[in-house]
């Protein structure tokens, strides 16, 4: 026997009772049943993204949402400000450049965080930039940004801010509106604690405006269309039922445990994961690590595609590699979404094994103990 | 007690084993594991969709897929002809429209099916058309078009003939490869027996030579990334996993019963409804009915929203009403999917109530009569 367990940063687990939910009956979405379903979630939604705006929802990957961004707030033409320290930070860029906008990139080296004071000086030499695009975990590093500074920044400027939170959203603070961040970014198989088939996006007002001039070409993503229909329940396309009955479970889940709670379970996680990699003898990659996921350096003479083909293969655990230049250079642990501590106590004892297994001389144990220390009273 | 029955023409009844199946422990998405499992499914989904050619799979609605067809084959002032004859024919004009594609109309009377000489006329008179956009069945007529006489004309042009198959697909025969049929659309939520959330593409080689040609922006839809991921059996984007599990599953039943006896349990379903609803003193709407959807005629002095809430907040049932300016003046009832005879009594059962608790004359029992007696060896 071998359990299967979800330790990178998306998918994560899914709790067993909202399994059960999206097995439920299924019902047709042109509904009064539904429209108090989509009712319920809406208003939900907006708690757990900490926003009084609207958040609308998707039937696509979290890349949908980062496109429907793009698409709907700008026109041709129009220039942006892409922060790119990693993989999703460059997405925005290339993304934008489909559509023939104009991007200032600031490239910020991979592993760090992005400087609220190069992005208000960016704004200041560019005048005229429309958006600014960041990320909040930047997931192939493992770091968060300081978006409360970034949106300090932004919301002085006519510019919009919008921050893809797809793995960070509910691990790492975010408070949209009292930071000045107009548009938000989720996915449902991170935090969120679905399976991969929804993601969300929320508008504010200076957003709105935007989309209401914005002359890029789109249909599916249309955010005019999703907002007419947001106003009465409803969707402009059919929407992924089955995960809807599912998040409007998920959400009950996280607002009865509540939102600082998460947050403080998710820092705990981290700060276990962390150190224990430090007691394990390795390096953490990211300067300022997210909450959501753990970005290490894999130890000198050690394979790093190999420790993450034998967690898989051999412990049954899921995490994730480096990826691009990051290749068998980095691994990373989620400690996101449906965890508690003895997930994060597993998934340390699981790496300490495996890099034993690879030779890297270690004392067992050393890395869960440290972890026990740290999540001794939760 | 109430039981809820979706006989509507989407989303469709699924399978408690399919439901369990998505239930299962969802596993990541770039595993070997779930490699696997994509090879498995692209390879059945080619028989299902009766073609040689990759049938490519996106996290979203099937409105999402007609997208992709546009934007993956087009080029910015590119001509084509649009079939419209109800609201998804309409869509793929809207569509086209939105991203600056010459659109020309052949607009067919709702409840007729479109003429192949008229498509050939309109060819012949449109010199240098990149595509021809069609519905298979029309879901808001419920009219099934035919699509061969169609292919056998666009085949002869260097037009590519795009087919909205979301509702026909399993119901009505589609033979793509050898009628001419470049792109064929899917959606989960149908015949295919899936809650909505994903949509299916099939690309022929025809298709492919456009596709690199194409200038239209495009990012999440971009079928260039999707055919190159296909090729190693992933995906561009995280995939709807759990879906995909079940569509797994939902492949190897359709594979068991066998696409022609598929096929043939429609049009039995089918025909009994028809004939059910003219025992019942009614006419039907589609002067060339699908095998999807049977759209009716509401009597005089009915009052045909009454009846569609009604079947719903009473019966437990839900069926389609008209859209657009067929509103109140038909209601649809699908006989799609995993539905049997049962279902199909049942729905005529229910509407034959319906209509008399709303002072119709009729002789209750009258339509379930003709239905068992089409029925009968089934």
């Amino acid at each position: 026997m071998r359990k299967y367990r979800l330790m990178a940063p998306g998918p994560t687990p899914v709790p067993e009772k909202v399994l059960l939910k999206m097995a439920d009956t299924l019902i047709h979405h042109r509904t009064p049943q539904f429209q108090t379903v989509l009712k319920n979630v809406n208003d939900k939604l907006k708690k757990v993204f900490c926003t009084r705006h609207p958040v609308l929802m998707f039937a696509s990957s979290g890349t949908g949402a980062m496109e429907t961004s793009v698409v709907n707030l700008l026109s041709r033409g129009d220039k942006v400000i892409v922060i790119r320290g990693g993989k999703f930070g460059e997405r925005f860029g290339e993304i934008s450049e489909a559509y023939g906008v104009r991007t200032v990139n600031y490239d910020v080296n991979w592993g760090a965080p992005a400087d609220p004071e190069v992005v208000g000086d960016l704004l200041a030499a560019n005048p005229g930039v429309k958006a600014v695009f960041s990320t909040l975990c930047e997931t192939s590093t493992g770091i968060v940004n300081d978006i409360r500074s970034i949106g300090g920044v932004v919301s002085k400027t006519d510019a919009v801010l919008v921050v893809d939170a797809i793995s960070g959203l509910s691990a790492d603070e975010l408070k949209p509106d009292e930071w000045g961040v107009d548009v938000v970014i989720g996915g449902s198989q991170k935090g969120l604690m679905l399976p991969p088939g929804l993601s969300f996006l929320s508008v504010s007002s200076k957003a709105e405006k935007l989309i209401e001039n914005s002359d890029l070409p789109k249909y599916y993503f249309s955010l005019k269309a999703a907002l007419k229909s947001y106003a009465k329940n409803d969707t402009p396309w059919t929407p992924a039922v089955s995960l809807i009955q599912g998040l409007n479970e998920v959400l009950d889940m996280m607002l009865r445990e509540g939102l600082d709670n998460i947050l403080v379970r998710h820092a705990r996680l981290a700060e276990a994961t962390r150190m224990a990699m430090i007691a394990l003898g390795m390096e953490l990659f990211s300067e300022k690590p997210s909450n959501a996921v753990t970005a290490v350096k894999v130890p000198k003479n050690v394979d790093g595609q190999a420790l993450v083909k034998k967690m898989r293969d051999e412990q049954g655990m899921t995490i994730a590699g480096g990826q691009g230049d990051l290749k068998g250079k980095i691994f990373r642990i989620a400690h996101l979404g449906y965890m508690d501590k003895y997930d994060t106590i597993a998934a340390i004892a699981a790496v300490g094994t495996v890099l034993r297994q690879l030779g890297y001389q270690t004392e067992l144990g050393k890395g869960v103990a440290k972890a026990e220390e740290i999540l001794l009273d939760e």
